[in-house]
């Protein structure tokens, strides 16, 4: 199947100097399909079938391509080596949009939008936008914000507040969420409970990896009670920590701002003899921020992420490293994702112990650790010489900014892709770009995708091209 | 082969409200391939072979994975219409990237850069990315800028200038190009003859469809007098109008910037009693910027592009529409790409005939144009009502801002792609991504490529949704 | 007087090189205080007299030195020259701030905002603490925006809009103004009958001179009727071409704009083949901005402002000037207040006539003209040699963003200022600073204190080394 | 001398509503002269005396007003109480700026700049109009920085680099020093000997306090030993804490950066339940940023700052304040100078006795401290209420930016004083704007005073109003 091979055409014909075509056979084709109400898959039809209002616009009338089509699916994967031996098969996803059809009815919806956890630049934006999107593409009147997260389906009626698209016109201007978010609270029983006796219809979570897990067990309790009501998560994570689709919202914009950080450490490493300027940026399981930022900004010497060991002391380690470039250049810039080095970190017992709100192993800081190892082992190595290392933690100047125009749109699309999925009767399922497609899907494939930086790709490649950082092989050996 | 039919699994089983999965057969797929330099085609063995350099890099030891194995392919369309009774054959690219052999010597390479044609945000990190990476990933010494375009390679000693890493270390935060850039001056026969007789032994050309047509042009003339030059382009619009690609860098930095217009414009209308904002943005076939610009900022009350007629007066039409959306909301604020309207453009008999440098029909400015016309109506229609309108015109300050993060990263990745092609023997082509993956296009296919906005897709729709203009349809009639 | 001199102690004794002492006498210092409303002047004791609020505030406890005593003044030159032979009578103005004692009664209070002309940074800043300041301050409940500018007041209700400080909480974070503004509309009996009707007795002007002057009118005619109704008038101009104060509001934060358009220019320029960037900025009768933005960016090869006469061909001319700088450094940036060279523009007859709405004459656009004077000599002069003009006029774009921090502090101290003379009995007065010291100052001195470019001065001086432009003295000739 | 009095005009005359005018006598005055060069105080008449270049610029022809006359003062204070019983005498300083005949000869001079001590915005403009200042206004060759701070002084070759004006042409786009600059290091004979063995005429120093009082000691030593050599004094301060001059450099600069972390700190308030944002701005010993931050935001709720004592805990304390802040709108946001509290936080013996390399006592970090005392007490007074502080320090990110244009004008016109003062032979001084007239300050005045926030002026007391932060009165009882 080597297209490059003398039979496959790619061969030395007089003409081949010009464009050529050759043509291969495809392995067969999977669709992982999203679930469906109960009420979407009755039989013999289901119940309601609403026809879309979005083709009673006064405006704007679609053309008949504008509804996608029970066949449109989009691949996961969009390159092949069609040389392999054993080529995996091909995966597809439901292409998400607007149908002809609804399995919902509008004038019975009733929304409940909720966001968990930290903050993330485009939060306002997808909740605008479903707010907006419910009102003005479907005439849902009745949509509500839980504050206060998961625990605010089983808080009292301040924690539900009505929203309204004329309130919400500039939310995407603003940082933060305007429903207020916490972490943890996550009682199964007592959320279904609240949303049942509330009459929510349909939920919109907007939320990390635990508030991905939650919507997958609220998903099959609905189902384990028979409930017709539909459940879609919004996965939000600055990170870009979960697989599948092509990154996540509010993840360009942080790359974006973290450029400010690096660019005052830099500025800070150049004005000062021997000068360090260190930046820990987000990413605890992986560092798809630390990478981006380190590509778009060529100010860093040395980029630390979760997905790379890395040690500090010896032949081949870090500070040797540092030391060098110093020497070379005067000065050096270190990014590092927070996670990196965790299992560096002295731990005392307690910490060892130690969880957060969502369960997560509490992570140590290593940004003050890593100043601090750098001079102890300046100071003993080189104690004649001057040294300095800044260090900047940008992350609630970076979490809390607005979304760019970017992330912007991205969520905007992601929230309408929600809508309409959800108004197509589909549940349990996330929207997401898969290779620039809008898609579906299953909650549960999400909940468990992790996106580690692939080290073995050229965008570490390039990194570390750029970087010129050496393996820390020699140290880890 | 429709998924949803009760065949093909998409049934009402049990637990079919959990994912599903069905399976179908895909349409062959046929490989578009690029070029390749006569030595890189010689048989029987290509001559040179020279082991990838990157091998040999003294710090980062490329894992096997690391380099593009020969049947490497990305895919052309990423989703599909399963239901299809007649299913269009499907495509296939090379994936970009670096080969473990190249068929060039970068001992014996001589590069030359050139950029034709208006300004672009990431301009600069392109040249800074082929330097760097050209000296650094494959030590290449001889890297030479050719200022004045196309012309330059014709020119004197001053229009060929060696470029060196040290100096191009902080071209990506500049806007605007380092090499002199102009339009025109496009000579076949002297370009190629001014690139044989310094011993250019790759060319790099950046700009837009005219220089891509330049570049098949050079292209066609190498293979005609049986060069060992190999060229490729780097499309250079600002306006994202080239097909194929999933977008041209520096458009994203533009729709961030654009921003700024739309919002003065914003503010400017709302001063005022009875305020008009208008914001004239870039694309003269294509209104990418205005839609996107229009998508991400949400305070747009009509979008104006070339793919969608309109008409000014009478009912249903574009003043009508304003003054309507005056009464109810105080203000308006519209966004109109260079390109739109300009059939209705009142055209001396002079400006139907003249063409700029590149040879393209001369546009008239549809922004003063449509300010005046809406004030004359507005003076007629309702000669006792106040009324302001501010027109604004961003296009210099947008297209000279340096690349924002998202763009520096783009423009990296598309240089690197060029150079690591070159570096394999391909020639004629274009890098570009494909839905998400960085791949080779034959340049004469991306020439002829054009990229309108779809108005039949999804973006569109939420154009029409978020701004709820109307379909201009009954004056068109 | 002089200080240099033998006997002044400004010799040659042993220890002369440390700092020395040199005592002298000032002429006679003469107060220039302003007008009070006809209740403050009362005899035997003006009605009512109050004790400021402040004083009962529950959380602040003024100290004792808080309250502007009667003498507090400030000096309106703060430098001179000793060694004078005739040195001009010191003038003062009283210092702005609460007093101990109010003229006004704040539980009758009742106060009308209203906005004219332009938009300016600030406005909203001003609004703003115009109504947080009345409210917060004083205790005053009745505070009313008059939208549409002055004709408002004779408005219908619609234009009479109670303001609050919980919506106005955010506003200094908005470009433009919340309350409507307009030109022109000024009908002196009209508005005065509007205020008495409406039962105002404190009115807030905001607008340029027009406004200032109109301001004046309406004092005078209150003061014909024997109103105790009082007024405060706040100059707005972006251009800072009024005089006695300090500068006027928003001048430095469209200063701190117009960088980002020079800085376009810049690129524009340098990225072409003997290319000119061209930047026209606000600015009718004074080059403030032009001066204090070309002197912030350095990038600037000339700068031209309605002080200074400029020629543009001819020996010692503008484009004789460009043309050589062009051939020095490879191209140039031009920096054009609005106001420059207007009687160089050929004006047609009816042109001539034209005046706008607030009866200044008509100013032609300085910039597209210079653009096409440059490319028609550049055509006619060196016809074989590329040439690229780029014009940038980014007025809109500078004058609706917010305030910046600067601004934002100044607005706060003026609107306060205003407040507190308000309150103190004040009337037909303007506040701002005088070399740093907040002031009260007639409002008739205000209306015609003009403030021109001293281009004797060393800040002209500054802008022409900067620049190295020539004087055009000899094509003046 | 009471104006309002009676007898001195401010009467109640029938036209007393319009401006009126008064006139007193005013103490007299003493102009508080900077030092000389030996040279220049010769006699019998100082020697060289050069005239001015400037007067032979090709392009520039400076009027006769151009130069400052000897008799050109600039009055210390610009408001005075005329009521005062006991006025104090007034101060005058030499105006600032170039004079006809110089005391130096261009032709002979060699400058040295050196910076000290951390970074601070418009460090780099200062240095770039040195250096252009000194070649294009006065035709100086010889100009070198000094890198490493005092100790480059009596370091090797490599700390002493040439400086042209072709390379400095981009420095003050550029944040940082471009001159590696150190703390500490001050060895007055070895600095001494240094510039005398280079062959240094003037020093141009550019440093915080101890910056100043090592020049201080500098001048001493060059009068000492009877040596020609002049030097002057930058101050750099962002914390804006050196008294006599309006304000420093980089300060507004600071202010403007410092939204960027409140209005980060003010969403991630908002968007938690009993959210508290806490944001740490520079200021040791004067809280000038965190006050004029506060006021240009907006959006605090408690700023603390050194001159104003303040306890936590208890009735009327800062965190029964927060409580009640929290329990009224939901969250808070307080800023916090680095010097506010400093007493309150628990020291270590070790702490105690800790000095800095400037031989500044070691300040304790009050960010995290707050942070932590408050979430202490929270837990124990409210155990069961949720609770969230984001703590945020944006120090670094702060300092290390390029002047804003306000600052970078500043930094220009104090860069040019600063070299006509050195060239019409002043030596031991500072230049700095008084009361916006740029003067000559005698160094011994500037290195002594202090510049302490007034708390009985009316910008805290505006910060007072704008916050209602109480007075922590009850709780200091």
């Amino acid at each position: 199947m080597d297209p490059t091979a003398p039979n496959s055409g790619g061969g030395a014909a007089a003409d081949a100097t010009g464009p050529t075509n050759t043509t291969v056979t495809l392995p067969p084709l999977t669709l992982r399909d999203v679930p469906r109400l109960p009420s979407a898959l009755a039989s013999p039809s289901p119940s309601p079938v609403v026809p879309n209002p979005i083709s009673r616009h006064p405006y704007f009338h679609p053309p008949s391509t504008f509804y996608i089509s029970p066949g449109d699916v989009s691949l996961r994967h969009a390159f092949f080596d069609l040389a392999s031996a054993s080529p995996s098969p091909l995966l597809a996803y439901r292409r998400a949009g607007p149908r002809g059809d609804l399995a919902v009815d509008p004038a019975r919806a009733r929304a409940a939008l909720v966001t968990c956890g930290g903050l993330c630049p485009g939060l306002n934006t997808v909740l605008r936008e479903l707010v907006v999107g419910l009102h003005e593409l479907y005439g849902v009147r009745d949509v509500f914000g839980v504050a206060a997260g998961y625990r605010g389906f089983y808080g009292g009626d301040e924690d539900h507040v009505r929203l309204e698209p004329a309130a919400a016109d500039d939310w995407h201007k603003k940082g933060g969420t305007v429903l207020k978010t916490t972490r943890g609270g996550f009682d199964l029983g007592k959320i279904v409970d609240g949303i049942v006796s509330r009459g929510y219809t349909q939920v919109y979570a907007i939320g990390g990896d635990g508030t991905m897990r939650g919507a997958v067990a609220i998903f099959q309790e609905f189902k384990r009670r028979g409930l017709n009501i539909s459940i879609t998560g919004i996965p939000k994570t600055v990170d870009n920590d979960i697989g599948i689709i092509d990154r996540s919202f509010g993840f360009q914009t942080a790359v974006e701002i973290a450029q400010q950080a690096i660019d005052a450490a830099h500025v800070e490493a150049v004005s000062a003899v021997n000068g360090i300027g260190l930046v820990k940026l987000m990413g605890r399981s992986t560092g798809h921020i630390a990478l981006h930022a380190t590509l778009s900004s060529r100010d860093v010497d040395c980029c630390l992420i979760p997905e790379v060991d890395f040690c500090l002391e010896g032949k081949g380690g870090l500070f040797e490293f540092l030391y060098e470039r110093i020497k070379k250049k005067g000065h050096a810039v270190v990014v590092v994702a927070e996670g990196a080095g965790q299992e560096l970190i002295h731990r005392t017992d307690d910490q060892k112990r130690e969880q957060d709100e969502s369960g997560n192993i509490v992570f140590l800081d290593v940004g003050p650790w890593l100043k601090s190892e750098l001079g102890r082992w300046w100071k003993r190595e080189h104690p004649d010489e001057l040294f300095t290392v800044k260090y900047i933690d940008p992350t609630y100047m970076i979490r809390a900014v607005p979304a760019n125009a970017t992330d912007n749109l991205y969520c905007t699309l992601l929230a309408h892709s929600a809508i309409h999925g959800i108004m197509a009767g589909f549940t349990g399922f996330v929207p997401g770009p898969i290779n620039g497609t809008y898609s579906y899907i299953p909650l549960e494939d999400i909940a468990v995708a992790k996106n580690p930086v692939d080290v073995n790709d050229h965008k570490w490649a390039w990194v570390r091209s750029v970087t010129n950082q050496p393996d820390f092989l020699m140290s880890q050996a």
